[in-house]
């Protein structure tokens, strides 16, 4: 207990929140999975980077110590009120003030089918 | 011969063991494969993390001498009979007491179709 | 701002660009996904490397300071006037000029259905 | 010209090679993606893991200077006349005598929809 393993920045270059869902079990989304071993409380902040736009930042999470948090990037809420737009190629930086590891994944039901795509961040 | 290739601790922030399962070849399953190139045994201990709950230990293998163990977390039982929890967000750490290699996939049939996801673990 | 995360050369081995595109939503197509977090902006190189030619240079783009580019190889025409060729098994490598980070991605239509891979380049 | 990036072994935990092919575009295979960006040929040495047996050595390839080779492990056949077995858990290790980067993919299409896998290994 009380080792965080991990680091503190976390780049996810593709980024994608499909416009479209079919029905069934699961809707489009995007996570950034955060695992905590430490034991104290990671503040997540998540800036995203666009192609032809500004960075949007001021969207933040919490990881407390020794538990995960699977953040669903199609809930989040920015300090400003802003949501992560649909349609559009971004990317993400994940910062974190205690060592964390960060995981990206995405279900995309766009089609009939369903794809997943999952990796572990840079 | 001889020498063990890879670390000791291994995490996997995006666990995620589905609720459903629907016919098929596959069922929906979620698999730490584990590669020991070395010589001696390696005792294998996993804990899972959770968003609201405190980790849970005792999920223990052993992945023989230039053996793979491709363990099955819709099987593994802990030493107080405990099972992965289905349809909740988990994160995993797998610790070896020798060098080993560890890769995270997943394979869910929740839809009529499949997927998979697969990534080597941090 | 201003601090470059990554690095300048990024190796994807397994590149495939289908010779098929069934309707629906998405066609096949590969994207080399880059994030440039630094405030210079990044001049992007890619080579393709072949099972039984030579290597095609001069597939080139810009990803500007505090942007991604998600380049797509389906739409990327060399210097010389080339494109990616279809149904051909290659790799690429990406070299920028300052330190970027780039994901490989992978939307496969040919059948009915289709599958992502997404993996962080080498 | 010349620089060889990588390096010489490489790790991937998850293999398997399902016993099923349904019809369509795609069969069922795993293919070991090598990027050699030398100026020297790689000559390449692949060794099977299982889970309850010995490892099976004696799969060679070859990926030229400056070449790419997307090893089919469905089509590769060792010294000795064996090829990998379908159905049963496996782990490979990558051995090259000059420095290489390896992607390992896995398209499956056991059920009537395919899935596919991909990642740099270890």
């Amino acid at each position: 207990m009380g080792n965080a393993i991990g680091k503190l920045e976390w780049l996810i270059p593709d980024g994608y929140y499909p416009e479209i869902d079919r029905g069934g079990v699961y809707v489009s989304h995007e996570a950034v999975c955060v695992l905590n071993t430490g034991d104290k409380d990671a503040n997540i902040d998540i800036t995203l980077y666009f192609e032809d736009r500004d960075p949007i930042k001021g969207f933040s999470a919490l990881c407390k110590a020794e538990r995960t948090n699977h953040i669903r990037m199609d809930k989040i809420i920015s300090e400003s009120g802003l949501r992560v737009p649909r349609g559009v190629p971004y990317a993400m930086m994940v910062v974190s003030d205690v060592p964390v590891v960060v995981q990206y994944s995405r279900l995309d039901t766009s089609q009939v089918e369903m794809s997943f795509m999952g990796l572990i961040a840079y």
